[in-house]
């Protein structure tokens, strides 16, 4: 206890700015950040009936597909609903196909719940489902079920995996390869573990593309100051939505293989592929088609999630990892490791099963799975097209285009009155697109995540936007945000 | 790549037990270690038709009611699976109270979705229901809903908490006090930040209460070698099952306000309280009751979780914690380092909801819903205290009472020829409670964690049991302890 100036006594708390740990304070996160917390605030204000120009908040800001009207899979939440009440198995109503892999998840849970935990790597069934799935994908390539690891999202595998990368201090301190623009669940988790971030920069002028003489240069610069050891790629692309190619990805490996960088590979948008001409390539088969030079001893970690894709079920956090040739004992760690969190949530494993093994051909439930899951992915694509095709038409806009996941990430162009304003504001995270993004906030209620958090070269400005939005709502927001930008350069120029 | 002995070449992994993270190393967490392991390894034996002294392993070595054949709450898996798939809404079989909890839970999700990621601290509507709840549980001492973290079941939370208390570095690097035996959890995640773990033992002599001059002692002397800066409390306790009284519960908190101490409340088992003249009290009122020198300022996170109790829904990974005290600018620091992991799983969210907002005397479930809670309740206490009695039937076996929680923590005196022989065997983790669970394990299907994976006095051993399987199979399981334990009394004597 001290006593204060003004005589009365108070007591300092425990924690605070000062004792905090200090790498929390270095985490930023912008999906969720300043902007989306004005978001709320105005969504309350407009509760509260107070007037805006506008009567809802549109939320571009986050992949989130279902709050933006996408539809769940029918025989998926079927499927889910028979797990969580199974008295519904006596039911005449669901379909046999459902009631059957309900049955099965089921007895693969403990007691025939999804209320038990399960082992802490994840149900052993649908581990074994989930290699079958993958094998698939890949033509082949074996898979074993004990390389997988389920998650509570792809997140949650992401920061297990930087988790065991990173140790050594000064000089030593673990470095890790990340894109810029990036997914800020990277820079965050390397904030938060202390590790080097290592920036490589998308080349956006080639569609975002990835150079392999950029991963030199920043890894020369970076063996200066730090060990880098781990490289992070998203394929497709978040924020920047590109697709990567064969050959790309087959110098990414030889890149990694000649540097002795632990691969770490997010494909959560791997069903997320629009353009003419692009097909997603899993890290792991090309690596196996690379040949044994390659495919016995580069190590890799790729990640997959129930949250994007065509199902879009972010909510029940489900997700894996395969990890190949992780050496045997640090997987002896690793299942240790995540032993401590118990067990991914049970729901989400269940899902993730009914995602692997979905109804086939001469199941009832097959035609509507198939029409549901053609028709969200052709939604999608064609919204892509629509975003970059309205964006371009924009005088200062400029986009690549949308080649899969979510998003796009067009290019700016501030005038010098605008910048120097949102610098005179003086805030620290008043960024000039940080600027652009909140008055486009404010005036129309549309909700982007500005450029700079998810890092841009410098002097460059963008934003995030996803396309999720209904069809008419897009087209309705596109506009809007074409009439404020032109009001916008009209107003600084 | 290197050239090895035999003239081929190989490549060193990146990633090995060199390089890896130490701090993992050190993560020890015994619920789930090498016993476990062992008894999958057995059950895969088993199926395989290997001969055993028994048919099937008894898993009483993990608190997970519904794999131990306790049955879910109806009517909160009438809730989830409406939420699941919201077509059951036109279903006339579901009760009206469960169909409108449904409703209500879809209409605060994004899009009406389980799907839709949450607000990272959780959905505001649960939040306020759970702070009525907590007042109701309370007494009606106030509680905000923006002190409500939702989480992915308690250990999530706890985890968090702690991250954002470990700072410096050497001498005033952050100890954290917690008791011994403790849940391990607590040292697993102190090992991982590299925090200073500082131990308080609990006195069995003393039905494992906890003694103020014993945290003072631990404090006086860890403040020798580190910046003692929090205290955890497990309440009931794990694995102790002790219920604390609010005598004790006073004298903590006036220890941790003179002493400067952050408080961890651990209150996962608040229901679960058998013992006459037992009552659980929360340190949330029990501070509030001390009045203002301590409401006001003792800072303090009180944990709860779907996974004990009467509900038992380990696999739904929902949780909360609620703060108080917490300085305001390390609260916008703790909501934006949860937001990097998204949300906690919705269905989870959904699930603690109806635990905090269950069926009302007017309401059709409310009758099933009642009687359900109190025959989990009632035969948990049963099993309680059979399993006291019977244990302490055996000469060489003594334990406390089970007052609440759902587990035994019995000391078994073992003759120093066992002792030997498991130093003997060398192995690191070869304690001689270990050699003991172990045999037992091997001769009887039985799998219990031996008490050095929780912390005790040195030179006495323990073991963790659950109380959890049904009545007649625990009965067969006291009696199988008690058969292997006179026989190796015998063999060792």
């Amino acid at each position: 206890f001290r006593t204060s100036s003004n005589g009365c006594e108070y007591r300092e708390r425990v924690l605070t700015m000062d004792t905090m740990n200090p790498n929390v304070k270095r985490v930023e996160y912008a999906v969720r950040g300043p902007i989306v917390q004005r978001a709320v605030q105005i969504e309350r204000e407009l509760k509260m009936g107070i007037k805006k120009p506008f009567t809802e908040v549109i939320r571009a800001n986050i992949g989130d597909c279902h709050a933006m009207g996408q539809k769940p899979i029918t025989f998926f939440r079927q499927v889910l609903a028979l797990c969580s009440y199974p008295d519904l198995l006596e039911d005449g109503k669901f379909p046999e196909d459902a009631k059957s892999r309900a049955r099965r998840i089921l007895q693969a849970c403990g007691g025939g719940s999804l209320g038990a935990y399960s082992t802490s790597q994840g149900i052993e069934m649908i581990r074994q489902d989930i290699a079958r799935y993958i094998e698939r994908r890949d033509g082949g390539i074996t898979c074993d079920p004990d390389n997988i690891y389920l998650s509570t999202g792809a997140s949650d595998a992401i920061v297990t995996m930087l988790k065991l990368l990173v140790s050594g201090e000064g000089m030593s301190r673990t470095g890790v390869m990340i894109s810029i623009p990036q997914y800020p669940l990277y820079s965050a988790t390397l904030a938060e573990l202390g590790a080097v971030q290592i920036s490589y920069y998308l080349d956006e002028d080639n569609c975002w593309s990835l150079d392999i003489s950029e991963l030199r240069r920043a890894l020369q610069e970076a063996k200066k100051h730090c060990s880098p050891r781990a490289l992070c790629i998203i394929n497709p692309g978040n924020p920047t939505g590109q697709v990567q190619s064969r050959q790309c990805i087959e110098g990414v490996i030889r890149f990694a293989a000649a540097e002795k960088l632990f691969l770490m590979a997010d494909e959560v948008y791997q069903d997320n592929v629009y353009a003419d001409g692009c097909k997603f390539h899993s890290f792991k088969k090309v690596l196996f088609e690379m040949g044994l030079e390659y495919s016995e001893k580069v190590e890799l970690a790729s990640f997959h999630s129930t949250s994007k894709c065509y199902m879009g079920e972010c909510g029940f956090r489900g997700g894996y990892m395969e990890v190949v040739n992780l050496d045997p004992e640090v997987k002896v760690q690793l299942t240790k490791l995540v032993s401590v969190r118990l067990c991914p949530p049970v729901p989400g494993q269940a899902l993730l099963d009914v995602v692997v093994n979905p109804p086939q051909p001469d199941e009832p439930s097959y035609d509507t799975f198939i029409k549901e899951r053609t028709d969200t992915l052709a939604t999608l694509a064609e919204k892509a097209n629509m975003t970059q095709e309205i964006l371009n038409q924009v005088p200062g806009i400029k986009c690549n285009p949308v080649q899969g996941a979510m998003y796009t990430f067009p290019r700016i162009h501030l005038p010098p009155k605008a910048i120097l304003e949102a610098k005179l504001l003086g805030l620290k995270e008043q960024t000039p697109d940080m600027f652009y993004c909140m008055k486009l906030l404010e005036e129309t209620g549309i909700c982007l995540v500005p450029g700079s958090g998810f890092g841009q070269r410098d002097g460059t400005y963008h934003f995030r936007m996803t396309i999720l939005p209904p069809k008419e709502k897009l087209k309705i927001v596109l506009a809007k945000i074409k009439e404020f930008h032109q009001h916008f350069m009209a107003q600084y120029s």
